[in-house]
């Protein structure tokens, strides 16, 4: 048997988001690794090992699934959302660094639908014209990079997507970059707070960064920021084409 | 008879990447309207009328998509990639302003897989830290604009996306991007030119931006420019996950 390593998404959280061929990889693995609130969504059948893991050992995860690719698995690694966007597959291509065995494994990467493009969905068309994708999350970077980050992104005038916007161990740093934001971007700015999307829980909720406060967003939340022409019609949200 | 539209993303180009809820919508429609080549991706079938229309022309086909909308039918409007990203979304909500009548409808957006997204997959992971995303079809802003971008996200060192690098009626914008992003970057950044991601003419280019040229990229194709620290491993190119 010959061994493969799929990275696959498994978009923001329905079923009816996950693409044919992120589905038809799952129904012939061996094996399915992952964090654990993503690995519950696969179901279990024979033949198929589970192997759930806890958030924050990603490079440990992808040695992992490579090892059981190199002994001949069908591993899918499951990310939600895409694999490529603060997920899985830049883990799984750290780990190949200086190992030309499994840099010669079959490894594919199949896209999903990130959060953020659900999110956008939900809410309208926020992400309409050109924007950018931020990770908020400090664990891996200082936030003097995250602020300088946001100050050109707002000189820029991007549309923003903000990923991990409070995490549990540094809820402050998401009401720095409101504060942040705001400075830059002016109090009328539009934001939009897009949480579970997808899911029976979703919730979305548009506001402006006056009235913007950063417990709107847990760790289940997804923010997008409009650009200086971002305007509301009806209740939906939207960027206009030109930018303008 | 209750009308609704519904704006849907169909991916890159491979039925393998429509998630089923686009799939679904597209069952149940009446009326399926879209560009020319995108319209041409769905069956046809008894019940099912098929608009195909001219680009270029997006304010139209979306007002007369709700106007069936409105008189009924369950209109479907399709888009390559996603509706949100430099696609039909923004062009429907922008023809629902004024019209009262129009945004109490029943409109849906579904996501999609958007081409940088799959371009990202089959190149490794270079979105795998932030990055922004910028339409270089300067049909709709001016170059200044797009320059002043280019050079406030290289100084974010954000990775980049490009959509239409380079348009038919203005070839010359591609080559002046290079320039720009090779005095902010330097020669030695990665960049990727990925081609029909996801069809059979699918064809993925990783060089230096000292060695890109404009003529590498054409309306198939979405370049994904690298951070500081993007790098290839094996035969693929990823960003780290702590952007260094």
């Amino acid at each position: 048997m010959t061994g493969s390593l799929t990275i696959a998404g498994l978009g923001p959280g329905a079923d009816r988001m996950v693409t044919p061929d992120v589905t038809a990889a799952l129904a012939e693995a061996t094996d399915v690794v992952g964090y654990i609130p993503y690995v519950a969504r696969i179901a279990p059948r024979a033949g198929l090992t589970l192997h759930p893991s806890d958030n924050r050992v990603e490079l440990d995860r992808a040695r992992a699934a490579l090892q059981m690719a190199a002994a001949g698995k069908r591993v899918v690694v499951v990310s939600s959302g895409d694999p490529g966007v603060f997920a899985m597959a830049s883990a799984v291509f750290e780990a190949l660094e200086g190992r030309a065995d499994w840099q010669a494994l079959d490894i594919r990467v199949l896209p999903g639908i990130t959060a953020m493009l659900a999110a956008a969905a939900a809410a309208g068309a926020p992400l309409g014209h050109d924007f950018c994708c931020i990770n908020l999350s400090d664990n891996l970077k200082p936030w003097e990079v995250i602020e300088t980050r946001l100050r050109h992104a707002a000189r820029a005038d991007f549309a923003m997507a903000f990923y991990n916007p409070r995490s549990a161990s540094r809820p402050e740093g998401f009401g720095r970059a409101l504060a942040a934001l705001r400075e830059e971007c002016g109090e009328g700015r539009l934001i939009t707070f897009a949480r579970a999307v997808s899911t029976p829980d979703q919730c979305i909720t548009t506001t402006t960064l006056g009235d913007a406060t950063p417990e709107m967003a847990d760790m289940r939340t997804v923010v997008i920021l409009g650009n200086s022409a971002t305007r509301r019609v009806g209740h939906w949200v939207y960027s206009p084409r030109s930018g303008r």
